[in-house]
């Protein structure tokens, strides 16, 4: 990590320490009352307090020190600075596959104040590398920086700066694809990649962390290291979201890219597949292949199809939903809506004059359900037959997520309302499941 | 059940039938063609097609048949009509536990029409009581027809009905309360009466079912049984909600109101507690408690707070979300907002100003999580820091559908933005549960 200036510090204390020509990893003795504290000085998070200087002693402890009117700092070495080097390469590195990480931001990469508690943005794919240099055994690396976001900012722009990053990789020869996200929006991200990302001759591995690097749970390498042997060596291809299975660090699971969603704010198995199964599993360091037909990896060139429309929204129905939130979408000019309605697929008959005008205004309208698992069926119940009626296409088995991602897909290919209905309704990367295929619990 | 006329018979059908003076059960001829079927006349749904006419022949089962130009219909009998009338009550009756059903509607009151394979709203609670005439050994049962909704369509003042008159029964000398709801809400309402009815001496159970009663694989007679019999003599009081565990018949499970969430869009057990345990289970006919601690019943006058307000709205949050939607709530004068954000609790700068121009219009705001399981915990990231900042408060871990219901609720109980804001983090029934009562599964 190389830091410049005193990021994170501010007002007296940040004078203080600039009289003192005190930067980020010198070595400092700060005098507080009769306190001696000796220690390199630590970044700080943006928004953290203004009062505090954070020092990492010998023992390798952080401490935080309170800045008072009897406080004294004295600059006494520049010390080691905590930047991370990639270990040199071994000599065989070139005879391995070469993976491409390809960092965005997220808990992967960041870490933690130590007076606040609070994470922030920090680490990037290279100083991964040096945290984890197991993995310049496994492949010839090559880590680059695309973004440096918390995955609640990440939007359909940051999908299209991905697709095309992802062409000019595979297009220098990548055999795989190892892509650092933020959780939150994780699974978002790699249904938009399924779409956007065509012909995909190698795999794209999604992979986050639920515990920043420096905690002692950390699940940041674990699951870096199976995302690039995956990347690496697995047969598969397409995009798949790789994290823990459950709280043992030996089972790490490859999600398929449109069914997969994050479901507990903050366990390490925060992520599941839902109706369907995972395609992989990497068991005490080895890759079991879990769905018996998967895309192979191939020579194919990938067609980059980039554009998403931003004028769509997800609405999830409840009783009281006020119809005035489809209404205002119409008003500004949506394209599309994607319902994430009540059970098979029901919203209330307060909602019908305003979809019935959505309708009329050339939007494209679907339908997904809350429950999440399970199918949408609007045949059953006369109120689903309704809403069919008026235009709202049954989207059935696929996550609300992965709809809204996929119309915003559809109406970014075409204006054309007829061929994005066409699109919308075309399975292409196994985003549901015919009925078929749906295996039944019960 | 007892129809009048011809309900769901259209057109020229319809005409024929009338001039041949056929009512729904109706012994009928039916000529077309060289073909001749006889059976009773079944009524059919309202958006059912107008060009077949439903008979249940002999044999039980039921056929349509098609009308053509030459479809010939007579009359040949009045059949007994397909009215259910409640068996005999045994004598002992008298003595057993007092329990009220009050029917709002939903698949356990419903029927298939057997042309489209749809289901329609067709049974009163009284039908049901002589579908399974043993709940009249289990307790004095007194059934009523509140609502006849599909459940997509129950809202708040719904929720105040269902109030009122759990009151009265209460009043009237209850021992228990079961209310058939229909699923696609019923967790919603579980909440609602959860907050609107205080001080409850007895227990309110919810029951659906996700298969009809005439399908095979019905769970109506199951789930009801075992509602009934946890109504009359479970020893805990409260608002529960009572489904199948799992594929099995043999176990029925009761869901705490405020923590249940419907995850199933078709399946018997569709229904899961989250992030708490489910009371009870009723397992090969008895109840098993699991909670260690639950409330008793007592011989408290309920307090019953029925007011919601409609102007509070659910916001789930997704990548490229519109700050415009927050705006247009803002502008049309409501009065809350429970947000869905991702993860811990976030949703994207973009939306900074919009929750800021909210907080200044005095709209209370709650943050919740999709992932649905864990907790929210806003101090983790400086984007969570940044929300709370902005007036917006972290819920812990209730559900967003809880949140929600429970935010209409404290602002219908106080139009003090800070007493409501007092309300919201009070745990009434352990809608959310305290940090150190969490039980963290990693």
């Amino acid at each position: 990590m190389s830091v410049e200036g005193l990021p994170g510090y501010r007002g007296k204390l940040l004078e203080v320490l600039k009289t003192a020509k005190v930067e980020i990893g010198d070595i400092v003795r700060v005098k507080v009352d009769s306190n001696i504290y000796e220690g390199a000085v630590m970044p700080r998070v943006e928004s953290a307090d203004d009062w505090h200087i954070v020092l990492k002693q010998k023992s390798g402890y952080n401490i935080g020190i309170a800045f008072t009117n009897n406080f004294e700092v004295l600059k006494i070495g520049e010390a080691i600075k905590p930047e991370f080097r990639a270990p040199p390469l071994p000599k065989s590195n070139d005879n391995l596959p070469k993976v491409n990480i390809i960092s965005t931001g997220g808990t992967i990469a960041s870490r933690v104040d130590y007076i606040t508690g609070g994470v922030y943005a920090a680490m990037s794919s290279k100083d991964l590398l040096s945290i984890v240099p197991e993995l310049t055994e496994l492949a010839k690396i090559d880590a680059t920086i695309l973004y440096s976001v918390f995955s609640e900012n990440i939007n359909s722009d940051h999908w299209t700066g991905m697709a095309n990053d992802i062409a000019k990789k595979i297009d220098d020869g990548a055999n795989g694809i190892v892509i650092t996200h933020g959780t939150d929006t994780m699974g978002y991200s790699t249904a938009a990649i399924s779409f956007a990302v065509q012909n995909l001759p190698i795999p794209v591995i999604f992979v986050g962390s639920q515990r920043s690097s420096d905690r002692p749970s950390a699940d940041s390498a674990t699951n870096l290291v199976a995302a690039v042997k995956a990347a690496a060596y697995a047969p598969f291809t397409g995009v798949y979201l790789c994290m823990h299975e459950g709280t043992s660090d030996d089972s790490i699971i490859f999600h398929p890219g449109t069914k997969v969603r994050k479901c507990h704010t903050s366990a390490r198995y925060a992520f599941q597949t839902i109706n369907s199964d995972p395609i992989a599993r990497q068991k005490n360091g080895e890759l079991e292949i879990i769905a018996d037909n998967y895309p192979k990896r191939s020579f194919l060139k990938p067609v980059i199809k980039n554009k998403f429309e931003k004028k769509v929204a997800l609405i999830k129905f409840y009783p009281g939903f006020n119809p005035l939130i489809i209404t205002s979408l119409i008003e500004a000019g949506f394209k599309g809506i994607v319902f994430e309605g009540t059970g098979l697929g029901h919203v209330s008959e307060a909602c019908y004059d305003a979809i019935e005008s959505a309708k009329r205004h050339g939007l494209l309208l679907g339908m997904t359900s809350q429950c999440l698992w399970g199918r949408v069926n609007m045949n059953v119940y006369s109120m689903g037959r309704e809403l069919t009626d008026r235009g709202v296409i049954p989207l059935e088995d696929m996550l609300p997520e992965t709809a809204y991602v996929k119309m915003m897909w559809c109406l970014g290919q075409t204006s054309d309302i007829i061929l994005a209905q066409q699109l919308l309704l075309n399975n292409f990367v196994g985003e549901f499941n015919t009925r078929s295929l749906y295996k039944r619990k019960n």
